[in-house]
């Protein structure tokens, strides 16, 4: 509709920024084309997850363009690996206002870049269009999964052993600090939250090695409780959560300690992209030994149960109801 | 970062308005898992583009909810068609003020499952989120080409002819009546430039029947002289563009008469989304056929000639230079 000139066109901005980006992808024709192009190998299905982040909503807008554009690189491939598949490409949209200059664009350019090497993966395709509002970017993620053997979130069974990788509620905990709502004086454990909050760490070497143990699997963006809850209502049946197995950071133990209002967030919080997974309980030994190969913890956390689907009964290490505010963040 | 209750959340429009949209594409897996899931057939590839569209930057805020949806889906299926691809599924994130309310939504998704039905489409997967800023939607939309056939923008030869599907410069000449620059006594007329405008009719069913005829080929987006540079450029060759042969509708012949500005701007304004496309000389005739049983009109505009890579003569009936104000929209 406009024909506004920003300090650098479309054209500019996408030769400076994004086709490098696309150079190690080659479907991607390097941007030269109206689409990009590319295979799925025998045997293997595409897996596609699609995540949209707005600064003010999703992030703060002075998180670092780093940071951004690891958490939304990052969101989107957990959900990825929650489904088994090993990422491949994505695509990228970016609505940006026109107060966002070459500095923002260059280093969230260059945290994508660092991503992609980390996370093997390579920018496929995009668009890049200006807006009067906050920024506004969205990503499309591709990954490969065995065909037919993708984990869903409905395979879960009643006696179902649950488990979930590394630690719950650092990104909860961290966004409490973000927001002044909380004060650390241990200056190691305050970035150590701060960091999970901002650079989620997606279990990408994990996901496809649960392909053959897990029944059933999801990723815990919107809090441990509720993406259980999603779980068990996918799967028809209910869950019991063992509150005091539910691994910690040490960080977290600290600010948790017995205050039980913290304990409860650290479950509900969310944004902390561990996979959540059950498994027949046979399937344990194995899980620890892959924990072990992959250098990611595995915990054990509860059990699958008879009941209404979707209820969740958290219990403290006596055995009582625990007492959650809420289940989990509307990402909304 | 905000957990702001909007008058539905988002797992309640999900399951409202964009579930009943995964219905048709079991790939979806009914948007109840973190992921689609889809199959790529044997010999064939999976071709991928993607768009953005902002409020006030790519239509007008007040343009009807079911426009906006069609042209969201129409100009990345336009895409899709120019690499010579059969459309098969889209994801869409949604970033929406809280003004927005059930009435648009319902509308909106009405608009995306009149399209999901005429183009044979469905809905993959998508995430919707709320803003502070314009409506602001992202597309990314796929499609499958037979292995090794995609329809390059580079594939062009000096000596081939260049064509064009459809009509152009409709829609710039809407634009012109959206703004209020341009009045127009003659009612159908009117409609038809606003309708092209708003409702582009993507070529799908001619893009996967270009595969073996046309050389090079892209979709007209950003106005058939700079869209008819990147081929070239692309190509590496220059072009002749015959003006008098460029086909208009009768509604933009009737608005142009003889005024070279008007003339220019259909040539320039963008927003087509017609293909245009090179080929050897000798396809003519299968081209002319195949326009025939499609129903979707060909016409031969030029000629790939000798030359700086991406300079197009656009050239009036007598063979002069064309005075053109500029090459086209950079739609950023």
């Amino acid at each position: 509709m406009t024909n506004a000139s920003a300090p650098l066109g479309e054209f500019d901005r996408i030769t400076r920024y994004f086709k490098p980006l696309a150079a190690g992808f080659p479907g991607a024709r390097g941007l030269r084309d109206d689409a990009a192009v590319f295979g799925v190998p025998p045997g293997f299905e595409l897996v596609v997850t699609a995540d949209a982040m707005v600064a003010g909503v999703h992030f703060f807008p002075d998180d670092s363009p780093g940071d951004i554009a690891a958490k939304l690189l990052r969101t989107n491939l957990s959900d990825l690996t929650a489904m088994g598949a090993e990422p491949l490409a994505y695509t990228l949209t970016t609505a940006l206002p026109r107060d966002v200059g070459e500095a923002w664009l260059s280093a969230f350019a260059a945290g994508l870049g660092e991503d992609q090497a980390r996370f093997n993966i390579g920018l496929a395709g995009g668009d890049s269009v200006s807006t009067r509002g906050p920024i506004t970017l969205s990503v499309t993620a591709f990954g490969l999964v065995p065909a037919g053997r993708a984990l869903p979130r409905w395979g879960g069974v009643v006696g179902d052993r649950l488990f979930v990788s590394g630690c719950i509620g650092d990104a909860a905990l961290g966004l409490e600090i973000a927001y002044d709502r909380l004060t650390l004086d241990d200056a190691a454990a305050r970035e150590h939250l701060l960091r999970r909050l901002r650079r989620p760490d997606p279990r990408t070497t994990l996901g496809p090695r649960l392909i053959g143990l897990a029944s059933g699997a999801l990723d815990v963006s919107d809090g441990l409780v509720a993406d259980l809850g999603h779980l068990c209502e996918e799967s028809g049946c209910a869950a019991r959560l063992d509150a005091a197995s539910v691994p910690l950071s040490d960080a977290a133990r600290g600010v948790i300690g017995d205050d039980p209002t913290r304990l409860a967030l650290a479950l509900t919080g969310g944004d902390d992209y561990e996979l959540l997974f059950s498994a027949p309980d046979r399937a344990t030994p194995a899980l620890m030994a892959l924990a072990e190969s992959l250098g990611v913890p595995i915990t054990a956390v509860g059990w699958l149960e008879a009941g209404v689907p979707g209820t969740v009964r958290a219990l403290d290490q006596r055995g009582a109801p625990l007492a959650l505010l809420r289940r989990g963040w509307d990402h909304f």
